[in-house]
C-alpha cells in the first residue's frame, strides 16, 4: 500500500480533529527522522498509524487486547493507554505492516519502555511536541528534541511525562516507569 | 533492652544533627501512632532505630547488603536508600529486635512499598513530617497526616516523593514507584 492509499484509509479510522492531530505527528516525525537519521518512510508510517485506533470505543479496544494474548496487564491501567497497542494489531493487520521496529514505535508511544529504539523514541517526542501541542513547557520541550542527541531528549521527555502524570496523581504504566529510572540511572547515581 | 537503654546506644551511632532529628521523628511516630490507632512502642521502637545506619560510610552500607543477600537491588540506587536496609539488620543483630513488623517498618521508611502495613505508613509519615522538617510543602502534609485515614496520607506522600524525585531526575526505587501506583490505582481509573 503506498503511503497515499494509507493516508486515506486511516482518515476513515479518525474523527477530523484525530486525523488533523496525526498529520501534524507525521510532520514532526519527519522533521525529527531526518535530524536524528532514523529511515525518513518507517518514521511516516509508524506516525500515520500510531493513533489508528484512538477513536474506537473502550470495550473494542478491550477485546482486541484480550483477544492478542499481548500486553494485557494495560487493561488494569487508564484506557487513555490502550490505544497505542490496538494500534499496532491494526496496523499488522488492516494496513499490512510487518515491520516490527514499526509496529513497537506504535505499541509504546504513549508509554515509552526501557531499550526503545531511535525510531520509537522519534514516534514518542513527535506524538509530544507535534505543533498543535499546547501545554505550558511543550516549546522546550520541541527545542530539545531538535537540539539534544535523541537519548537525552526522550529522558528530559519521559521525565516531563512522569511529573506530570504525578501531579494528576494518576498511575504510572510500568514500561513508563522503567524508560525513566533507565535514563536517570545512565546520568549517573 | 529498655527504651531508655536503646536510646543511649543509638545515640553512639550517630552525629548530633542526626540523632536530633531521630528523637524528633520518635515524637512525630508517637503523635501519629495515638491518632491512628497503632501500637506505640512499637511505633516509638521503629523510629529511634530507623536511621541508626545513616552515618556508616558507603562501603559499610554496601558490605552489609551484600553479606545479607537480601535487597540486593538497592545496590544499583543511590546510596540514600542502602541506611533504610542496613538499619532494620542492625536493629535485629545489635538491638535484639525481633519483631519482623518493626524491622520491616525501618527497611521501608525511605521508599515506602506496595501493601504497607499501618506501622510503616506511621514510620514513613513520621520521618517525612518530623517538627524539624522545612520543605516548602511540610505544613500541608503535616496537616494531611493527622487528618486524613493513614491510607489516604500515605497516598498524597508517597505522591509527593514521586514529584520531587522526578524533579531532582532521580531514579525511583521499584518499591516506591509500586507503592504509588497501588494507591493511585485504587482510586480508580
Amino acid at each position: 500500500m503506498t503511503f497515499e492509499a494509507m493516508q486515506k484509509k486511516v482518515a476513515t479510522y479518525l474523527d477530523e480533529k484525530r486525523y488533523a492531530h496525526v498529520l501534524r505527528v507525521v510532520e514532526m516525525a519527519e522533521k525529527l527522522a531526518e535530524r536524528h537519521g532514523v529511515s525518513v518512510e518507517r518514521a511516516k508510517t509508524a506516525a500515520l498509524l500510531h493513533d489508528v485506533a484512538k477513536n474506537m470505543p473502550k470495550e473494542e479496544l478491550r477485546q482486541a487486547i484480550e483477544q492478542s494474548g499481548r500486553d494485557l496487564e494495560v487493561l488494569t491501567f487508564h484506557h487513555e493507554l490502550w490505544h497505542a497497542k490496538v494500534g499496532a494489531i491494526i496496523a499488522r493487520d488492516e494496513f499490512g505492516i510487518e515491520e516490527e521496529c514499526i509496529l513497537d514505535a506504535i505499541r509504546y508511544h504513549t508509554t515509552g519502555r526501557a531499550q526503545m529504539t531511535s525510531l520509537e523514541m522519534v514516534i514518542y517526542l513527535a506524538d509530544l511536541v507535534e505543533e498543535g501541542r499546547n501545554f505550558p513547557t511543550v516549546e522546550q520541550l520541541r527545542q530539545v528534541a531538535f537540539d539534544e542527541v535523541l537519548e537525552n531528549a526522550m529522558a528530559i521527555a519521559i521525565r516531563h511525562s512522569i511529573q506530570f502524570l504525578a501531579s494528576k496523581s494518576v498511575a504510572i504504566y510500568p514500561d513508563s516507569f522503567e524508560c525513566y529510572n533507565e535514563h536517570m540511572l545512565k546520568k549517573g547515581k
